[in-house]
């Protein structure tokens, strides 16, 4: 069996922490034969590295800051392997570039094109655990690039894809995903397993554990992904595809982002093509629109409701003056969005009443909601966001 | 004009310090139009990493060792460009493996076989200062390796050969090359010229400053070298060739090694080859014999006599208790060498009897004699080395 690990900055902060991830490998390589391990950057070190680099400007080159950057997981990943040798473990670590991550050329953001594990087969054959430096691969022309947030797990899931691995496993330092964020409801409970499609969805609030790219990449090779704690031995949680899944929940668990905003464009001109004009300009200037919702108006007007970053919204301002025939335009930034998620809703009807009813209960008033199949999202007052959310929590019996 | 640059660790000890170095470089840039610049990592990161990988083992394995120390160097490498491109100067950061410089096996003091500096200069042409991680390059079947002490020195020497540099700059945190040591003697003088030849027989006194193989190195490709101060803009210390040396002093400077230890053996059998035996054993244990004298015994015994770095001295008595008939071994650890040198002992003859009166004069006994073409070296008891430096210096009127 060949498996892919992931140990991240905090698994990896400090040589005692590496030494107990070196004997956790080596725990792990009695089970699995094979054995590929991609480590992030030691702790703090790829912050570390930024501020050293923005002493000398604000907008470093991005080609040295990627090179500056990627050496961090170079470091972590020669430490580990010394680590493992000195236990009596073959270990051999390579850079995204000898692993055979090529990516296109957009330095700090790249994307992986492919991959030729050829080498890392090769010493895997030899017996040896690969341990490879996370977060950095290189482009067509040879030049050292990183892959932007959460790129090591990327790495991770996109070897364990080319490898056709049986299991891709992410140490952080948490259980796994919980049925909603435990510092803000405490009976938020750990879920054992999830679908790619749930945990897409519930992004917001996984953030911390897990990236959507890493997840949809997952999802693609089809490649059982676990998120479990590198500092106990609990089971974590198991991110699959739905078939795999055998006791299906209606709700999986809730989300809440308060990173919104929302934007009201009020008695725009209702005519074919008005829509897709203003998110075309919005999409252009790269902003991530979320929730859309357009309602008719009176008199051949219409007002058209969505919610993006709250960090975009100031760019989506200066856009939106430029368009003709869209009436006035407000803000708010007091603004959560609280989304129920699950794949069972797909086969219950219900869900979404049910959820508004306990959110009436409570006096919380919805100023948007939107749907798919197996998500209901609400947008609240940021102030009411906590109370929507342990309301939900309660009334889906999450804690259960 | 082409210049090769290389600063070490001191001058690129934090961003303060390296921002003066990217200025330093874009003044050096409008005197010479191309330059490739060599740096060594910051401060002492190189001790940090190695007391990291002895967390782990006191010998750790070698192929990670040489990742993990390099990364220092790579890391200095893209820190400088980025200085340099906020400054508004094109530049351009380059590993070993980038820069073409290719070396045999051997992790951890490897040697550099051949450069293509095919990228360099295709780089200089597109008016990029290129900067160049020091210390590290490739091996033929592409894994990482570091160049040993002073290898940032010696990739900066090499990469001037390779490219036929005008000039090779090696800056650090002291003037030159001085006629001794002026923390033990104050009168010491700075010295403008001086010619491969001496620099090497100055090793152990020039050995904070440059390393030989990076002096021989120069001498082979016949490079002009200067080491000079990146804290100051004070002349250094030019090396060359003796013959673009237009005066020539008798005697250039005087060296102190405290680090010798001497070796007796009294009494061997005197039989041809016994000489060729016991240091053909203490040349396959690796160590490294400086001075050896031999004189005649009677009854057919010989007395030989060698000194050799202190730190091998117990290596080299377990070889020779494998040696037969070589009579009684005696060691001593409490001696020194002390050295003149000078390119024009050889047209000047009574340097050594000078020498020796002058130490005579000062009731300095003389334990070892051994002299070459442009060196006379004595091995004196070590409370007496400083006050032999010192009566030396004076005798030779080196502090005018």
């Amino acid at each position: 069996m060949l498996v892919v690990q992931k140990f991240g900055g905090t698994s990896m902060g400090g040589c005692v922490r590496i030494q107990a991830v070196a004997q956790r490998i080596i725990e792990s390589k009695k089970i699995f034969e094979d054995m590929v391990v991609v480590v992030s950057a030691m702790g703090d070190s790829t912050d570390e590295f930024l501020d050293l680099a923005h002493h000398f400007s604000n907008k470093p080159n991005r080609r040295e800051l990627d090179r500056l950057l990627s050496s961090g997981e170079s470091i972590a990943s020669a430490l580990l392997a010394i680590a493992l040798e000195s236990l009596g473990q073959k270990a051999c670590s390579l850079s995204g570039r000898e692993a055979g991550i090529v990516t296109d050329a957009h330095y700090t953001r790249a994307q992986i094109l492919q991959i030729d594990p050829t080498k890392i087969k090769d010493l895997l054959a030899q017996n040896f655990v690969v341990v490879v430096a996370g977060f950095q691969g290189v482009s067509a022309n040879g030049e050292i690039t990183t892959l932007g947030r959460g790129g090591s797990d990327l790495s991770a899931v996109a070897l364990a894809g080319a490898l056709r691995a049986h299991l891709c496993e992410i140490y952080t330092d948490v259980d796994g995903i919980y049925t909603t964020d435990p510092r803000l409801v405490p009976e938020a409970r750990k879920i054992d397993e999830i679908s790619y499609d749930e945990m897409l969805e519930l992004a917001s609030m996984g953030a911390k554990v897990l990236f959507n790219r890493s997840v949809e990449l997952a999802k693609k090779y089809n490649i059982p992904l676990i998120t479990r704690n590198s500092f106990s031995h609990n089971e974590g949680t198991r991110i699959t595809s739905e078939e795999q899944i055998l006791e299906k929940p209606i709700v999986s668990g809730i989300a809440l982002d308060k990173n919104q905003a929302r934007v009201n464009i009020i008695d725009a001109c209702d005519y074919p093509g008005i829509a897709g004009e203003i998110f075309g300009l919005l999409a252009e200037a790269n902003l991530n629109i979320d929730m859309i919702v357009q309602t008719i108006g009176k008199n051949g007007k219409t007002n058209i409701n969505f919610t993006l970053p709250e960090e975009d919204l100031e760019v989506c301002q200066q856009v939106l003056k430029n368009v003709r025939d869209i009436g006035s335009v407000e803000c708010d930034r007091q603004v959560a969005k609280v989304s129920v998620v699950g794949v069972g809703m797909r086969s219950h009807s219900g869900i979404a009443s049910a959820a508004f009813k306990a959110l009436a209960r409570e006096n919380i008033n919805i100023l948007m909601i939107s749907t798919s199949e197996i998500k209901i999202s609400v947008v609240v007052d940021v102030g009411l966001a906590e109370l929507a959310l342990k309301t939900l929590h309660a009334a889906f019996k999450l804690e259960l």
